[in-house]
C-alpha cells in the first residue's frame, strides 16, 4: 500500500464530522467551525533525528525546520499560520538543549505571528529525538487552495528552485512561501501543493487528486537549485516550494504582477486529461527515473 | 527548573496572539477565534514505548490510551473533543501494526464524535515508538473550567478512584470523564484539572494556579483503586480522573444530582488561603511522601 492508498484507507476508517471540509490527504485539514468567512486549517508533521536532521545539527535549526515545514503546508492551502503545539521526546534531554530549542522556536514563530500554545516534553528511553508539531491556521473561504482543484488546460507554475536541498542546508534554512501564497491564493490560483517529497511526486499527486495528467513540456525549464541535475530537481525532495495551477487567461497578469512584487515564479508545465497522476514530457513520453520515487515520508518496512 | 517553572519560562518566551485566552500551562489552550458563544480548545500529548506502555502492549490499546488521555485534558476544561491529528514514529513499522493502530484509534474516536483529520507516519531509525496526538475541542464560553479558578473555601471533589493504575491496566483502559465533566462544568464547577501526574501533585498544581493551599481534611476518605495505599492514591499517577472545586453553597445539590445521574463523586478536601500550592491534612500537617513527586512527564536528565 503506498501513501495515497493508505490515506484512502484511513479516510474510510475514520468518522467524519459534518464540520470537516477536508480530512486527511491534502496539505492540511480544513474545518468549518462557524467563524464568519474563515476556515480553520490544521496539519501535523514530525522531525526525527537521523532522518530529518543529524545528531550534530544545532537544535535551533531543527526547531525552525519543524515549524517552517508545517507553515509550508498552511501556505499551500492559501492560509496563514496562527498557533502551534509541540511534543518532544529526546535522549539525551537537558535544559541547555530545551532552552535552545524553545528559544529558536519562539523566535521563528514570532516572525509569522504564530503562538506556541501547548505541548509535552518527555525523556526518550532510546537515544535520539522525535519532535512533532501541529500547526493551526486560518484561510479566507474565498482563498482556499486544494491540490484537487486543478483543471485541464491550467498552467503549472512553481516558486523557487528544486533539487540539492541537503548539501546547501536549504532543508534547514528555507523560508516558507507564505508571501507568495498570499499573492496567489484566491485570485491567480485555487489549486496548490507544497513540494516536500520531490517535484515529480508532488506534481503527480496534485494531478492525481485533480483526476488529470501533468505535462512538463520542457523539463530543462525547471529551475534547478545549486546546479541540481534534472533528476535531482525532480526527485530530491525537501524543497518546500509551492507548485500551483493557473487558468491560462490569468497567466499574463500573473507574470506581470509577480515581476512587480519581485516574486519569482516559473511556468513549468500544464495539466491535461489523461491517466490520473501520470507525468509526461513535451514529446509525449512518460517521465520516470529508475529510482524516482521521490522522498517519501511514508516508509513501509 | 521544575515543570511549573519551565512553563512560566516558556510563557515569557513565546509570542502571544490576542486570540489566545489561555496559553501553555492548563490542561488545554483556549482560543477565541470568533465562533459565537464557543471557545476552541487544543492540547497535545505523546506516548512513548517503554515509558507509557510496554513493547508487548497491543498497539490498539496504545491508540486508545493516547486518544483518551488527550480527551481527558479536554474534559478537564469543561469541553468536548472534536478533532485529532496524530504523528507516529515507529521501529519496526509494518502494515499490520499500522492497521491495528488506526482501526482502534478510529473506533475509539468515533465513540466520542472525534474526527481524525491528519498526521504523519515515519520509520524511527532506532527501535521503539513515539506517538503524538493533538486534540481539538470546543467549550461553551460559560462552561470553561480552569485550574486557576478555585476560590478559598471551595470544596474539592474528585471523580472515580486513585492509585494502582498500572497493575490493573487502568492506565490503558480508563474511560475519560467526559460525561462527568459535562454534568459539572459551568454550573457546579468552573475550576477543574485532570489527574495524570498523581492526586497530590495535580491538586497542588490546581492550588498553586489558584494562589491557594489545599487541605485533604481526611485522607482516608480518598477513594482508592484496587486496594491502593494512601501513598499510592496520592502519588501513583495516570488516574485520568477529574478533581474540581465546588462552592460550598452548591455542594448539597451537586451530591443529590450526582446520585440521580449515577455519577460517582467524592468530597476529599477544600481550598484555603495559604502558601500557594501547599497541601495539608486535617491536623494542619503538610502532606509529604519521601519519594512523593508524583508521576512527572517532565524528566530532566
Amino acid at each position: 500500500m503506498n501513501e495515497e492508498n493508505f490515506v484512502d484507507y484511513l479516510a474510510k476508517l475514520f468518522h467524519r464530522r459534518s464540520d470537516v471540509g477536508i480530512g486527511p490527504g491534502d496539505d492540511a485539514a480544513v474545518l468549518d467551525l462557524g467563524i464568519p468567512g474563515t476556515l480553520l486549517l490544521a496539519a501535523a508533521d514530525q522531525v526525527i533525528e537521523n532522518i530529518h536532521y543529524l545528531p550534530e545539527t544545532p537544535i535551533g535549526k531543527v526547531a525552525r525546520k519543524l515549524l517552517n515545514r508545517n507553515i509550508s503546508d498552511i501556505a499551500a492551502m492559501g492560509g496563514v499560520p496562527t498557533h502551534a503545539l509541540v511534543t518532544l521526546a529526546s535522549n539525551p534531554l537537558n535544559m541547555d538543549m530545551l532552552k535552545a530549542f524553545h528559544e529558536a522556536l519562539g523566535d521563528e514563530a514570532r516572525k509569522y505571528n504564530v503562538s506556541i500554545i501547548g505541548g509535552d516534553i518527555a525523556a526518550n528511553p532510546v537515544k535520539g529525538s522525535v519532535i512533532s508539531l501541529t500547526i493551526l491556521g486560518t484561510v479566507l473561504r474565498k482563498n482556499l487552495c486544494l491540490r484537487s482543484n486543478a483543471c485541464a488546460g491550467d498552467l503549472l507554475y512553481c516558486t523557487g528552485e528544486f533539487g540539492n536541498s541537503f548539501p546547501g542546508d536549504h532543508h534547514l534554512e528555507f523560508v516558507p512561501r507564505l508571501r507568495e501564497s498570499q499573492f496567489l491564493a484566491g485570485f491567480f490560483s485555487s489549486a496548490m501543493i507544497d513540494v516536500s517529497d520531490g517535484l515529480l511526486k508532488d506534481a503527480s499527486r496534485m494531478a492525481h487528486a485533480s483526476k488529470l495528467a501533468v505535462v512538463f513540456h520542457d523539463p530543462a525549464s525547471i529551475p534547478a537549485r545549486n546546479h541540481a541535475t534534472l533528476q535531482q530537481a525532480f526527485c530530491d525532495g525537501e524543497d518546500y516550494e509551492l507548485i500551483f495551477a493557473v487558468p491560462p487567461g490569468k497567466a499574463e497578469e500573473l507574470e506581470r504582477k509577480a515581476v512587480e512584487k519581485q516574486i519569482k515564479i516559473t511556468r513549468i508545465g500544464y495539466f491535461k486529461k489523461g491517466k490520473h497522476g501520470t507525468a509526461w514530457d513535451g514529446n509525449g513520453n512518460p517521465i520516470q527515473f529508475d529510482d524516482a520515487e521521490g522522498y517519501d515520508h511514508f516508509h513501509e518496512k
